[in-house]
């Protein structure tokens, strides 16, 4: 099991494998997958069995050392060159979410610069794996926390959440779900409303089922719902993960985030990102820079065995959008809660950057 | 055939029944449902077989007529108590379209008007549906003729809409669509985007049947994808049907228009109300007094025979929302486009009010 003490933990490493909570059959069956490959960890990432950018950023890092122990030379300049298509193999499963990119880097860094035989490597590899897999979980812990004293001070929340931002995205805890789910432990918070964010339904089924698993009441509504939502004065806040965070704090997220982002902004709802700092990419200044992942139409016309368009017509599937870094409050980090333009500069200041 | 010449018309009299379009089986299966009883007639409009506000208005009056030649006695008086209770099952069905409720004041009204025999009466009941039938199918083409000359002085105009206001949603031609009509058959059309608009998903099934009916370009989004089309500067303007407009121009339409409506206005896009006259409601003075119909949870979590949220979630289904006045830039009816604040002053200079 991957879910203990009602935690749930999407990527674990455990008896020379990595296995995964396969995200595609949630909520109606809970099972796991079990990869030995870097290029089956490939092909997870890309069909969303694992997803969500920290998580995806996790996995890659398994993902790593996975293609690394397959890897037959004891030549240490041979075995890097292979390493780099592993990295390269990895990299083109999923343009947008930036922990993919920084995941790998990390570890491509950690090989260059490691000593010793390339079996000395490898073992270093899967150590570095294990670590940023344990950090994102405290990282977790600690968005959640900073988040909790960010929420409009009321006692009985009512927030708003789009697609999922939740254990299942990350290693355990949640970015925006941490925040939902310390709001929660803090006796804080009276409901979610949870998108449920098409195409994919990430919200009905990934964070209405986190929810149902802790006990924390959840209400299921369309993305269209949410502006009436708003003016019935029936949310508080509203709280979203983040796939890629421009320098300028133009974030890039599940698509559904930026029209989420302009309506509470109507009805003066603060809006919270919540991303660790390896979301941020202060490589480009806006999010202009961000690449927008277009996927298969059939996620629109498609759902379960049912078509639901006629023959002829045609799609556009992108599957993030960017919001503007003045419709977003603040950014919630693991170092604390930042309005968008002073993140350069706050996490400079704790030497973050 | 309820469709002749590439026109599609949803309701239709035909060898002594009415002939209803089954809006629930599209795009799939194209399949008529006869009606002979007004019981039948209320239980198709409660079940969306027909839907769309005016095409509900249509269907109502023809049910009254239906239940008119139902009632036995040729008693003036308990022929017209009966009539009364025929209406009170129609109008139970759906609360808040107002031209179910305009349609049948109307035939009461010619009902409790005329002079004559039951038998005279009925007759009559059957000429005054047949009449409003006619009469919605000549004001949607009038809608489309202003809303053609309303819409921005673009050769290669891309529009959007929302849910259907279409042919299946009227008489014929459409409102919303219709002004889309008006434009593809000018030449001034380049292409159609429909939102799926979810829950019952009328724009991926209804509108995109409907446009691929006639070749009419058209690109299926899902509902929170429209904010980012117009960020991408793909949108010139959007035009929506309407379910009831207040006296003010607040306007009631499928769940989803008013979160449009706002990112609309974010984006400096022309937004436009296509409606009969019918459709304002001028008892009421502003949106508020307008009466949502909350709908069946079962829309939001079942989709075909697949189950999308885990057990435990709970739901909050709105049919409706209500878009305030100042984010409209006109009311497009068959007597002309207004300003939403001109509305009453307009169509009172006309005689309409």
């Amino acid at each position: 099991m991957l879910s203990q003490n009602n935690q749930v933990y999407p990527v674990i490493w455990s008896q020379d494998a990595v296995w995964l909570i396969d995200q595609t059959r949630l909520p109606n069956e809970y099972s796991l997958v079990e990869i030995h490959r870097s290029d089956d960890m490939a092909q997870a990432i890309k069909t969303m069995i694992v997803r969500g950018a920290p998580a995806i950023g996790v996995a890659a890092a398994y993902g790593m050392y996975l293609g690394a122990r397959e890897i037959k030379t004891s030549d240490k300049d041979k075995f890097l060159a292979q390493l780099e298509e592993v990295a390269a193999l990895l990299r083109s499963t999923r343009p947008t979410a930036v922990n993919l990119f920084w995941a790998i880097a990390r570890m491509l860094r950690t090989a260059y610069e490691s000593i010793g035989s390339v079996e000395d490597i490898k073992q270093i590899l899967l150590k570095t794996a294990l670590e940023i897999n344990a950090e994102d979980l405290q990282t977790c812990q600690a968005i959640g926390k900073h988040g909790l004293a960010a929420l409009p001070n009321i006692s009985k929340l009512r927030l708003l959440t789009h697609c999922n931002a939740g254990a299942l995205a990350t290693a355990g805890y949640g970015t925006a779900l941490g925040v939902v789910r310390s709001a929660w432990s803090a006796g804080r918070l009276t409901r979610l409303y949870a998108d449920e964010t098409r195409p994919r339904l990430q919200g009905a089924k990934l964070t209405a089922w986190e929810c149902v698993q802790e006990g924390i009441p959840v209400t299921v509504i369309t993305d269209g719902m949410a502006a009436h939502c708003m003016q019935q004065k029936m949310i508080d806040a509203v709280v979203v993960g983040a796939d890629r965070i421009a320098a300028n704090g133009d974030t890039a997220n599940k698509i559904g985030t930026y029209s989420l982002a302009i309506v509470a902004k109507a009805h003066n709802i603060p809006f919270f990102v919540a991303a660790p700092v390896s979301t941020i990419d202060f490589q480009i200044a806006t999010g202009e820079e961000i690449p927008i992942e277009e996927r298969d139409p059939v996620e629109i016309y498609q759902v379960g065995d049912t078509i639901l368009t006629p023959e002829g017509a045609e799609f556009y599937n992108p599957a993030f959008d960017v919001t503007p870094a003045e419709l977003i409050t603040a950014i919630i980090t693991e170092h604390g809660a930042f309005a968008p333009n002073q993140l350069h500069a706050q996490l400079h200041q704790k030497q973050m950057v």
